[in-house]
């Protein structure tokens, strides 16, 4: 079973930039294609490449889990021809919170599981754990979202939910790539 | 700031083996000494070497955080030249529950922290997560523990409390080392 997977930013791949943003301090070098592989690539010709471990969740509860479940769809739906992927790095002051302290954060005060079921099942999502890979990664996470094409501005919606949450202010770095498929 | 290190099994260390058995599942190739090292060691001459990196903790509340960083002692103590490593991996059942069935588990029913925290500051411990380091690590947790000698008898105590919890149940692979500083 794949856990890791990696994201290359570069000349070529399945799906197309349409749009690449810094949201909060550095962004990536700009690209015209990113692909979505099992692994990691060594050597790979890509300007950029982003790896994280698909792994389990750490603040959702139980009811939240079955509600998840029952709602979530995969990715690769055929009609979810528009993506974006959204790498996040946390601050320092929330790694250093305690369990409790994250999750009150996380769920009482930013509804981000409430939030992300509201957009269950139009918008499919996978999480990417970045942090315990290795000493130096860039970001902490890497988001893929999946959705169809008319559901773009449902998706900015979310996006904008989140942002404006008190989890938010622990976020120092963010980048959004916008993509559709390319073949 | 380092967080990630290795344990490296084989025949010259600072830590001598005193004791090396299989506690649930399979073993690990018998050795003489083990070395602890920030990093990895590419093409290490080892019998083996297991890696893991030091994170946030998953489980611990506020108030049981006050209280270990207020008893706990570091690792590199002088008179501790006693340690033991204990690598341990968790069921895929372990892993499918949810963060609050987790942590019922681990502390409202095993007592984990509080156990723990009965034997600070004598047992200094550190933890590391070697899940997603990769997709194919052997172990989930690396357990390191230093002790001063006339402790050895307090340290089997905090190991065989824990191994009568609700927790344990749920540790599929364990193997321990008893170690006595070398040089």
């Amino acid at each position: 079973m794949n856990r890791l997977f990696s994201f290359l930013g570069g000349s070529r791949g399945v799906w197309k930039v349409l749009r690449q943003e810094s949201v909060v301090g550095e962004g990536l070098p700009a690209v015209d294609y990113v692909d979505l592989i099992a692994g990691q690539q060594q050597g790979a010709a890509a300007v950029w490449q982003l790896s994280g471990i698909v792994s389990n969740e750490r603040y959702v509860q139980r009811e939240e889990k079955q509600l998840l479940v029952q709602k979530q769809e995969g990715l690769g739906r055929v009609e979810a021809t528009r993506a974006a992927l959204i790498p996040i790095r946390k601050t320092a002051a929330w790694w250093n919170l305690s369990q409790d302290e994250r999750r009150a954060i996380f769920e009482e005060q930013s509804k981000h599981i409430q939030i992300g079921l509201k957009y269950l099942p139009e918008i499919a999502r996978r999480l990417h754990h970045c942090r315990d890979l290795s000493e130096s990664e860039p970001f902490d996470f890497l988001t893929w979202f999946e959705f169809p094409p008319a559901h773009e501005a449902y998706f900015d919606q979310l996006v904008a939910e989140l942002r404006k949450s008190p989890e938010w202010q622990f976020v120092d770095r963010e980048v959004e790539i916008r993509l559709e498929r390319a073949s």
